[in-house]
């Protein structure tokens, strides 16, 4: 049974489905394993004050706050968590990173390679971490230690599908995962980008790559469906699909 | 997401690792769902105290204690919850039904039909739960809803398979699931249990059983696999395993 | 690619879907397989005449006949194939066997325990097959290769489900597999058998069983469905359903 | 059960696997179906006499060649089967189209699109199949009488992996199938050939495509892997791998 770590305040931006996913992973981490950091729920931020107040009541989070400029800047926050929509994802991170915090940023990191490569450039010398939680996932932990102890053999093919349904259902309401100017685009950066990080994470750097994006849902503006076919540095060649 | 019920103050009887599951249980369900109360985790009893003052650290619980008597007896517990090995859990449930507590019981209810009638008969007048969590698996309530709107057909056959592969593992240390004394059973009450709740649960009622027990390793005094045939009173039949 | 092997006269007695099956047998092992014999299909026997013709047209089966009693006494016949309903298996594979004929008998041997061991009795000295065909599905005979040469470890499990979904249609025309008359019994004979005998050639004998016959089908005189548990002398125990 | 039909005379070019699997096919078709024509098993023709024997007494070939363009202009012959591989299908499958005889031609039609389009003008006039085999598998033949139905909804997805082992094997002898001269390419027209006949039956026809091809195996000349991204007329998109 795991032992308490040092504190580590965290204060959130986001109250979304991502802020709940995120209270509950800082719930519960130490309640299974040993961790030399015990998350403190500090602060949640955002512009719903009605949700903020629930989020507090149900998470534990000490405190609320509406101005994530001022969230950023305390003195008393190790960690600033960024789950909103990803057009903020720069601005927040980047500010973040500069009054010297813990960044840890939801994916797709950024809404453009160039933006992404400033936010990397801010973040010189302090801790980040996107979110790429399936690299936790029990069996593909496993699988990356399986490929570090040389226990696979060669690779000839990956392949990755990363397959849901409510993409195209018009009976659920529009939201910013499908507003380019919010999301930046569609299924590629909230599901493509898990699969391309898991392949990276398991097969290693891509040499050459061809995509087509594909949108099913008439007048929307960005991609609801993404293939891609990879050649990969160690000789393997994969497919990706998402939608 | 969820507004807090009223305060409901549990006693929970169990260390192991049932007691860690039901402490987890009671801080996760008003996370997720609306429920009318919010678990009080009051008091944990158990024989070792460096391990209650683990439990107590990690998921919350006020109080630590170490005898059940007195346990079941405070007037200011609502819920006592049974988590020991099944040979103790008819006296600590009929002594928390006789001081008028609520009574959740874990599976196998009791190590004979004799034993579980007296608590029955015992609880008579007080609410009670025996854990049969997988009734609460969202595939089999779901499951069972499209029976009950008779969306589904007439029921042929049924069929169910609990297999686990350690049973049978001559690494793990011996515990008390395998001493008679202690668990009076074994596959049968630890997981052949669960298969019969949910088949009474979506198939209802047995009206003839026919029944093999089984013991692989050498020397154990309960058995490790269990083999089950029954006919249903809805005119279906049926076969059981669980290893 | 095989050579052709020495002439082998059949003469089968059966016009239906397995004088169709064991026909194409006979036409086909000789195109895949080096057989010592070559099979040469001398005479079909059965009571419809146009049927025969038919079969002689299509499978190129020399003679037809509709006397069985003169068919396995003809000095130019080397095997009898018994393909006919089970209540008839008995006579004419044990007029077969008096005749010194090599006699291959569809499964279920016989309608009783009783008649099996008669004609078991009357093949005393004569060359028997009976229609066990999956003994020869190459899944099947690897596994029995690899039990064999011992990769295969301990065996705890023994699971056989044989499904069919035409038991219980009443759209199906009645035949004489649901007529205990003819049939002797349902699934029991047509589809268990095969399981059983499936189970005896891959994990030996079976030293207690407990079973359970059940018929879906209203006013049917035999069982539609069987469940079976057993304990096989290697230590392991199974469970058997077919329907 | 099927009646006789007009007899169709066959001449096949090619003694090899197909030619087997040819041979079958004339052999079963009449066993199970109703055609109008049955097929007469005239000449096999190929350039090792030992071989062309066995096939002939295995499988019945009335006659052995071992000349084609001598074959192609018999009169008594009505179809012209080419089973050999893929560079020769074009000078074969043209010279008996001239001659005016039905060809049925091997995939991959050709080894290079202006083969390809030789072939089909010299066809004008007279009846070809190229053996596209799965169109016949049932579950194919079915899924393509529901789509007809209208019974499948809108198609958004077309996934297809046709997936070999023995590509990259060592142990295998060198083939014709890996050798360029002979084959044109490697798995592109011996496996993605069937992938991409199977979409175009099933899903119609491709407005866009973008590929891949990958050699596995060191040193050799054509590819061992291929895949494709595909956009749909009827506006789905779809994957294709084959290895």
């Amino acid at each position: 049974m795991p032992l308490p770590g040092r504190p580590l305040s965290i204060a959130i931006v986001g109250q979304g489905s991502m802020g709940r996913a995120h209270s509950n992973a800082y719930r519960q981490a130490p309640h299974f394993f040993d961790t030399p950091f015990t998350p403190r729920l500090k602060v949640i931020c955002g512009r719903n004050q009605a949700g903020l107040d629930r989020m507090a009541s149900v998470w534990g989070w000490e405190e609320t706050a509406t101005d994530w400029r001022q969230v950023v800047e305390r003195k008393d926050i190790d960690v600033v968590d960024v789950a909103v929509p990803n057009a903020l994802h720069a601005p927040i991170a980047i500010a973040a990173a500069e009054a010297g915090k813990i960044v840890f940023c939801e994916k797709p990191l950024a809404v453009s390679a160039e933006e992404g490569a400033r936010m990397v450039a801010a973040a010189n010398g302090v801790r980040t971490m996107v979110w790429f939680n399936y690299r936790r996932v029990p069996a593909i932990a496993f699988t990356r230690r399986l490929i570090e102890e040389g226990r696979i053999g060669e690779a000839f093919h990956y392949r990755a599908t990363y397959l849901q349904e409510w993409g195209n259902d018009p009976s659920r309401p529009p939201g910013w995962k499908t507003d380019r100017a919010q999301a930046g685009s569609g299924v590629l950066g909230d599901l493509l980008s898990h699969s391309i990080d898991t392949a990276l994470y398991l097969n290693g750097p891509v040499s050459e790559v061809s995509a087509m994006l594909h949108t099913f849902a008439p007048g929307r503006d960005v991609d609801d469906a993404v293939l891609a076919l990879a050649r990969f540095k160690n000789g393997s060649i994969g497919t990706f699909e998402a939608t």
